[in-house]
């Protein structure tokens, strides 16, 4: 096997063109699987240009996968990238002491109350290891919340991937002036993004909940927002009825649930990506699907801080888009989409006691083209179509200990030993062999240094009983 | 780092010493995890010896593992081995017409029906395609239920590894003199493996569950049983309460539940482990902790074919001994413990809201300890302790998509880039840097055309709607 070279050869071609063994193109109404198809790329745009049967195909192929299947490439519609630093910085734990007695010290610390210099320190040593850990498993977009996202949208355009983010989410303490400045640096950073053409970075606005932002703040938020971002798609990134107590707390302070204020201020739209929404009733759930809001599920999240499981099978039969997420690494700990694509359909089908719901082949469609649609970009990405960008997963099905092959899409979603080899982004290849390409330089010394200074800092919280 | 060979410097050493950066032994009462520990190894008993941290140990360990967890070999505690030849078979599909349809036309064909010497040669490859995967995820030991055991038996030796078998599973289909056949011939392959003092294979009878072994059948069962086995410890594996059409079914028939004619026939003791157990009221969870009785919990299969989820913690708070079964690969589709351990964890925190039951360690324990005590095994292995066999394994935490790390044991839940580096069965060294040194010639040939043949087969059936 031969390999394109992006950093040399590749550049030079002018198409390329990937043979693989099995292709799932996630495109609605086609078939599931193809067989032995070569997927044609034209370099300059980036873009998909043929699907063609192997045997139909004229030429010789640049790179042949005989034990892969292709895929688009995943998109996580839900994550907080530097929190990737405090993976399993506090597990088994309620989530209120979980967040307040060991997160938010921590951040507080280490973010929001730390020097500028050090704050966008852990920013971009935080984002690199996220970044690095989503192309190794086949993430090639990824709808972020945190602080400091010019920091963030930097090490997304090194690693050669593809973002939606803000400057900073927004949280509300009481500091109306405070917040009023941290909306406008937002709403700003929005249109800059928007008239700078920027191909890889989109804008988001991140009211963190309507629990930590109040609904006079978010029409604060919703009006700075119409005026700002009306040239472009700019996507509503919040927390949803992801806890009980949460849902409680609103709906004494609001007189009505968190999802029904935003309905009422405008907000829940089809720019709306709602993450959770654990807790739903049936009204909620036909208001979501008639509004063309999306929800970004995050099933492994909920479990492990016992938030409780979705009802994402209800949700699909009533037309909601549901896509997936993975999360920060903090409450996960992996922001691996094919793990999240397993759970997804694994607790689906184990509490409805139905396992026909979430097959192989939605939970592909959720974790690729239903994110692109969440997120405004479905015209352009999402799944394997002539037209779309060139985002694309080769994942190895030749492992021994995941074969035999009946379905090549029930083993890439139901089995572990599935192994992301290759991932291309606007067609230029950035996960050879499993190799991350853009990413060889990583400032691993200075993340094993922070990460020396998080471990002191943690024997100062509450010990686990 | 150099590496003990098996086949040579090994089998000549007097004593092997494992220094590992982290180890879990898995014993109760003791902490969590040993920071820089040295493990010493008697070769000829294959034993442990000591248990020595690393700046106390006076000569040069024989391996140094630096970025590792060393913990006890992972016991499955229900399985079908043979049935990985089945991986992916039949997804998303209703557990009756998954089994009625697709499983049991396709044993019926390649196993029951089928010359002896064609059903010898299925169990044969599937039983080796088991092994291989559970050897690289780092089971040692496992309780397994087929037919053709004898063959699955050399299997596992070839293999270097253990298991708990007998001859066949034992299913009533209405011919009286072919199940009593089948019973003796059974107990006498019990008998003739407690005579034999086998280390690697110990025995069980395998009544498959009160559904397809009504109760007059069960009690020949048990007379049998108590006859031939006497003068050893016999496993009674069979599966309990998995579905709830099941449980009514035989509610209806017997006028009682499943466990309670498992109870009346004295059949529910400290040598039962039963499958699943995923239905059960407050009074039979009180029923198994009063027995002794083990349930192997199958959370991935339970999921998967849309069973229900267990009351693990329910069933632990009331001191049922709990330890963790894959069930075979065609309903899971994996045999990794593992991948098991984090969704058993994952779950019950989901299903209770309680994001502090089943933590890290007491799943290792459900998946060593508590798996050799439903086994009888409790004293040989199941943890790391001075006189127990050497049943280890060594996990990769070193990756950086792994990292940081602030406590391996969660790491090794919860994250899912560990990886099983080694792996050491009574001090032999089966898994050497993840490649499996007992099966480096499989018959994958055979397997390839068995496969071919399963397939045109798969064809024949009633396609997925």
């Amino acid at each position: 096997m031969a390999y394109p070279d992006p950093h040399g050869a590749e550049a030079k071609m002018k198409s390329q063109h990937i043979r693989s063994r099995w292709v799932a193109t996630a495109e609605p109404g086609g078939p599931d699987v193809l067989d032995d198809y070569v997927i044609s790329v034209d370099q300059s745009s980036g873009k998909i240009t043929a699907l063609t049967p192997a045997n139909e195909f004229g030429g010789t192929p640049d790179l042949h996968l005989p034990n892969h299947l292709l895929i688009p490439g995943l998109i996580n519609a839900h994550t907080h990238t530097p929190m990737s630093l405090l993976r399993g910085y506090a597990d088994d734990l309620p989530l209120n002491e979980w967040l307040f007695q060991h997160i938010f010290p921590t951040e507080g610390k280490f973010v929001f109350e730390a020097p500028l210099e050090e704050a966008e320190e852990f920013v971009r040593l935080g984002s690199e290891l996220a970044c690095y850990e989503m192309l190794k498993t086949g993430t090639t977009l990824f709808n972020d919340m945190y602080f400091h996202g010019d920091v963030t949208a930097n090490v997304v355009r090194k690693a050669g991937m593809k973002a939606v983010l803000t400057k900073a989410g927004l949280l509300y303490f009481g500091d109306d002036a405070r917040f009023s400045d941290l909306v406008s640096s937002n709403t700003k950073f929005c249109s800059e993004l928007i008239s700078s053409g920027d191909k890889s970075i989109k804008p988001s606005l991140l009211p963190h909940s309507v629990y930590m932002v109040p609904p006079e703040k978010l029409r604060e938020v919703k009006d700075e927002y119409d005026k700002a971002c009306a040239g472009g798609h700019v996507v509503i990134h919040t927390h949803v009825h992801e806890t009980k107590k949460e849902i409680a707390d609103v709906l004494e302070k609001a007189g009505k649930s968190a999802l029904q204020v935003l309905e009422d201020l405008g907000m829940l739209n089809q720019r709306t990506v709602a993450a959770h929404c654990v807790h739903m009733t049936d009204e909620e759930i036909a208001l979501m699907a008639k509004t063309g809001a999306s929800v970004a599920h995050c099933p492994r999240s909920n479990l492990k801080l016992g938030s409780g499981i979705a009802r994402t099978a209800d949700m699909l039969k009533s037309g909601v888009n549901v896509c997936l997420g993975t999360d920060g690494a903090s409450s996960n700990n992996t922001l691996d989409m094919l793990t999240e694509m397993q759970y997804a359909s694994m607790i689906a089908k184990g509490v409805t006691g139905d396992p026909t719901v979430l097959p192989a082949r939605e939970v592909l469609e959720m974790a690729t083209l239903r994110g692109a649609r969440a997120l405004g970009l479905e015209s352009e990405t999402g799944s394997i179509k002539v037209g779309k960008a060139a985002d694309l997963v080769a994942v190895d099905l030749g492992r021994l200990e995941a074969s035999p092959i009946y379905d090549p899409l029930g083993q890439l979603v139901y089995t572990n030993s599935r192994q992301v080899s290759h991932v291309w982004i606007d067609g230029k290849c950035v996960v050879r062999e499993c190799e991350v390409l853009t990413m060889l330089s990583m400032d691993l010394a200075a993340t094993d240094k922070l990460v020396s200074k998080l471990r002191d800092f943690r024997k100062s919280l509450p010990a686990r009983e």
